[in-house]
This record gives structure tokens, C-alpha cells and sequence, in this order.
């Protein structure tokens, strides 16, 4: 982040820093992150977060054609409990060339009554001012 | 999208539409999409991404709110290989109460050598323009 740690830079603008994971699981793993500090997404600037928004699309393209691969998965993890291991904001763009190769992932899904949906996403329009 | 599906909004503006995952892996589990159509985010335009990328860590935010969890996950797949079941770009928020509810991963870590990544990342920068 501030030119202490050598990597592999793939990318760089006055708010945003992409280079290669180097313990990757699947080649072409790519981290982006802020230069400002935060450690969890929800602690981040609006500017921050819409300029890696921005330029996410562009990265993803970059990692697809570099590594021939068409699907990918982005991942943002927020606490340890969330498999956060690397306490600053970082985004992983993560090929995945095969069903042996980079993220799987387990999907517990269950289903949302009408009554729980509706409580809960009143309660979160009115956080958001919607 | 278009009102044609019920649905519990939890915050729309003029590119970014969210609401909750009717087959939630974890109480919260929120879906936050673009307006414009794109199957994957690598077609997306900028200020799309962009507009996704600002609201993020307020959306965020009233998901832990609302569900009083402070580990999450953000991800965004990209193409069926890679998890994808909806063909138009989401992001999703997943709350991690606990190590049984929300994502699971599997992350098959190698190791990238100086030599694989330094030819990796110039070809990805020269795509980037960087």
C-alpha cells in the first residue's frame, strides 16, 4: 500500500490500488483495494467505494483476457467470522477456469416468508432514508 | 426490475435497485443491482459500477442494522461456472451470523512465483493502460 511490501501492480489511480494475489486460487487472483483505511466495505467512503465500483468492470476485463477465462466471482469479505484475513478493504477478482479451480463455495439458501421480508426490509428502507 | 416481480425494495435511486434475496443464506441476505442491463460486470458501464460501488457501504451498513451482524460477505459471480443463476449483474450482501449461516467458502490457495506474476501483471497493465 504505501510501497513497503513488493507485488505484482496491475493497476493504479489517485484512490484505488490493484495487484496480483500472491497466494492465489486461480491464476489471474486479483486484489483491489482503497488507499484509504478502512478495514470493513461499511467503513469506507462513499468516493472510495464508488471509485472501485468504477473501475471494477475494467479489472474484470483485464483478468478475462489475460487468463482466457470467461467466468469470475468478486468477493468482499467483512470480519474474521466472514473469512476476512487482511484487516484493509480489498476486493478479490477470482478466475474460475473450472469447478476444481478458484472460489467454491457453500450455499445454505432457505426461504423468505412475505411477513419476515416485509418487517425487515421496512426497517432497512428506513435506515436508508428510502 | 420492471415491477413485474413482487418483491421487498430495501433502496432504489436512479441506477441502483436492492432488495432481498427471496431465498436468503442468512437472515438480511440483500441483492443490489444496476437498472442497466448486463448479464456479467465486466459489461457493465462505469457509471453504473460506480453508482453499485457508492452505495455499498450503505446498504451495507442498514444490513447490519437491521439484522445486528457485523461479519458479511459481498460477492458477485459471473457466468454459470462460477455460481452465477441469474443472468443480469448482482451483487450480493450476506450477512455471517455464525459459522453455519451465510457463505461458506473454499478457497484452494497456491502460490504465485515471482516470475508467473510479474509477466501476469505487465500483461494486465498494459490492458489497463497503467
Amino acid at each position: 500500500m504505501r510501497g513497503e511490501i513488493p507485488c505484482h501492480r496491475v493497476y493504479e489511480d489517485s484512490l484505488v490500488f490493484a495487484f496480483l494475489d500472491i497466494n492465489p486460487i486461480a491464476e489471474g487472483h486479483t486484489l483491489v483495494v482503497p488507499k484509504e483505511p478502512a478495514t470493513t466495505l461499511d467503513q469506507l467512503s462513499d468516493e472510495s467505494a464508488a471509485a472501485i465500483g468504477r473501475v471494477l468492470p475494467r479489472i474484470c476485463r483485464a483478468v478475462m483476457q489475460a487468463t482466457g477465462t470467461a467466468a469470475y466471482n468478486v468477493l468482499q469479505n467483512n470480519g474474521a467470522l466472514a473469512h476476512q484475513a487482511v484487516m484493509h478493504v480489498h476486493f478479490h477478482i477470482i478466475p474460475r477456469p473450472s469447478e476444481l479451480k478458484g472460489l467454491g463455495i457453500r450455499w445454505p439458501a432457505g426461504n423468505l416468508s412475505h411477513d419476515v421480508g416485509q418487517k425487515l426490509a421496512r426497517r432497512m428502507a428506513e435506515l436508508l432514508g428510502a
